[in-house]
């Protein structure tokens, strides 16, 4: 166990005063995140400003001590575990500092909370795209290392799609300041949209600059119940084909929908699967928009159609997606969550092969989530408690994900790599690409201390 | 004057066989591009796969023999020109690889013109956003390699906007073979959207996977004219912050108007500003995105506004717009076409201050283009042949992007940076940034052999 040179610490004490701990209730607090493995942290820095940052990564860099950016600690794949490292927390760095309604953006410190941020952004009547379904605990700055997206990304794109600068501190401490308030850009390399999803492995993101977009009026929606798999990707594809995008279009497999029904209590008809449609806009073009919607989601292997025309009658609509989550943890102590994504039009594929994992493993899986970008969760069920459920589902994991990299797709659609998927890279890419990545990572941290043992798979 | 070492030569020859030339009449064809200068490449290199392109870049390095990558041509920053360099292009890897309409993707060789994809993809009701005034004639590759917009870019974005995927190969001769054929991803390094812009200096694109969007049924514009170019940009910033994005959102200052009045013969009222807005939809709510635009684009200092019903009479709204650029040239038979970006709120700052530089610089400037994305072009008129009126318009350029600076925004939105632009790159970044971007290029180029004196400026 590496632990903390002496002369570092108090150089870290000097420099952050009581920005700087290493108590054990400190450590427990910051010795975990979403993926439920723990990890104590060296120490917990928790600076007040870019400055502080950068000198703390420049003294860690002289004691090749590494640092792990952590936002709400919510990452579901251990990306925010410090184990051997100090702990950078951006608690203290979360102001919204500018919001411009006119440029449609926010500037922001990192550690702003998601929905902090939202509830702001709605009295001007904007909204930040990004919204995962942690957005009261997770930060902007978490949000903005792991790409995070969530079901509107189907219309609005994810967190790289929805920011125009950064300020972030590379592994040589330097503070880089790159993109602005501007929506168009050929201006030099991209280093914005690199260090994005780079889960805290290139640069701590120290200020955002945020693209926003309008809220919209209202919303409405559609839930179609289809034959099967297939015939529902059919219709995600006729959806997609079409200039009224949804603002989300989520699928349910026939062991979700059975799963709502028989033990969540959803009040939904069996069904091989299930979209959920929702559009948004204003008063006047919302029906029409719906209307589209229908029209594209009608065809060979529909079975029923409903509408939604408020929210209220959207939340019932909603309902079987929401009995999920409870169905799961009554019939499973356990779940592994992936995120896996392949082409739109291999959706059917990824959901049959899902399901003759589930009868090989014999474990349940579900399928469902972000249909519009290909984006499907697969949990597979388990008790960790019995040895056979816990090997056969870590067992069932790499074929999963080799399964979605044979159907044209990738290993993470928002969740990103961390720890949990970074055995798997070198399954997603080739040597010459993994080179690449890996010549990236010396350029910007040179001496390889942030947040090593992430992403990137051993050379 | 760097000549080409003979061994390379016949290595080249024996390696590309007819793809490769050296002859007078291939160098002086491949001897300039749309920035009007000229330099001979050393010889030209036609690869015809991308084996032949790794294996051309890795003889290059060999022998440190520079590579500068060639589409159409068409750039305005002496990106593509070629001088003491192998100039390598790709009219043989035109091909138009794959459409898949399920998944709103196309697969292509860079070397494929903009505008014959546009052709292939029309036939499957989809279109790739990015719309350059050059179209028929630059190329998807040159497209990619210069971050490429248009008029467009305001609602579908610009090129990096709107690719998923690259093979390309680096100054290693290396191919990376990065995102794919998802819509969503957080799994790696994004070296997609870094090598997209980078013109060539960090890898060479030999294949592309693009996003597609749905070919509007219809389209509708507006014109408004406004006293002043903050009752224009007032305008603007009412619009951008509505749900019904308008697919264009084109701004004529005060002195663009004037000469399309008085020159170009256009029918168009007198005013301070003009807006042209269109929007593209079905027919169903086209009408009511029509109404949405027209409400925000009512409000102080609006003198009149006109609205086209179909394309017709759109493009009678459209005429003075394109009465510009004769109009130009009959004026002047030079002009220094820049094309700065600020945030939208700062465009009546902008086209105050060119107007000032015009009169400090006694040259007439116009200022003209993408408002939604407060990207201008910005063109100052003059006489080559007139050593005074040259001197003067080569002095104003500075100021210019000075003035774009201070004003929050950057030097280039979609023309890029080549040689014209690179000595100002020190004014819009910092030292740490550049050497960070350095570090990257180094990285992906560690010989300095792809497209060298472009971009960065001298370390």
């Amino acid at each position: 166990m590496p632990s903390l040179p002496a002369a570092l610490e108090t150089e870290l004490a000097e420099l952050l005063g009581e920005g700087w701990r290493s108590d054990a209730a400190i450590l427990a607090a910051h010795g975990g995140d979403g993926s439920r493995h723990r990890a104590a942290p060296l120490g917990v820095a928790t600076p007040a400003d870019r400055a502080q940052v950068g000198a703390l990564v420049r003294a860690c860099r002289r004691h090749r001590v590494p640092l792990v950016a952590r936002g709400g600690g919510t990452s579901s794949t251990g990306a925010a575990l410090a184990g051997g490292a100090v702990a950078v927390s951006f608690a203290r760095m979360d102001r919204i500092l500018d919001i411009r309604t006119d440029d449609r953006i926010a500037i922001v410190e990192p550690g702003v909370r998601n929905g902090a941020l939202q509830h702001a952004l709605a009295a001007h009547g904007l909204f930040w795209p990004p919204d995962p379904a942690s957005a009261d605990d997770c930060t902007v700055g978490g949000n903005l290392a792991c790409n995070a997206g969530g079901p509107r990304t189907v219309k609005y794109g994810a967190s790289r799609d929805n920011v125009l600068g950064l300020a972030a501190v590379t592994g040589t401490g330097d503070i880089v300041t790159v993109g602005g308030a501007t929506t168009k850009d050929a201006t030099g390399y991209d280093l914005t949209h690199l260090i994005v999803g780079s889960e805290g492995t290139l640069a701590l993101i120290v200020e955002a600059t945020l693209k926003l977009a309008p809220l919209p009026e209202a919303r409405a929606s559609l839930r179609a119940l289809y034959d099967d798999a297939a015939a529902a990707a059919a219709a995600v594809a006729r959806i997609m084909a079409q200039p009224a995008a949804p603002s989300m279009l989520e699928f349910m497999d026939a062991a979700c929908i059975r799963l709502a029904r028989e033990v969540g209590g959803a009040e939904i008809a069996e069904a091989g699967a299930l979209l959920l449609i929702e559009a948004d806009g204003d008063a006047a073009t919302l029906p029409h928009a719906l209307d589209a919607l229908e029209r594209a989601a009608r065809g060979a292997g529909l079975r029923a159609i409903e509408r939604a025309a408020d929210d209220a009658a959207g939340a019932r609509l909603w309902a079987a997606r929401k009995a999920l989550s409870h169905a799961q943890r009554a019939i499973a102590p356990a779940k592994l969550n992936e995120d896996v994504v392949v082409p739109v039009s291999r959706i059917p594929a990824l959901v049959d092969g899902i399901q003759a994992l589930a009868r090989e493993f014999d474990l349940p899986i579900i399928a469902f989530g972000h249909a519009g970008n290909g984006n499907l969760h697969a949990n597979i069920l388990y008790d960790p408690a019995d040895a056979g459920q816990d090997a056969r589902a870590h067992a069932a994991l790499p074929r999963l994900f080799a399964l979605a990299l044979s159907l044209g797709g990738t290993l993470s659609g928002e969740h990103g790599i961390g720890t949990a998927k970074r055995g798997f890279m070198r399954d997603a890419f080739d040597a010459p690409t993994l080179a690449a990545m890996r010549a990236v990572k010396a350029a910007l941290d040179p001496d390889g201390i942030l947040n090593p043992g992430k992403v990137l798979p051993e050379a």
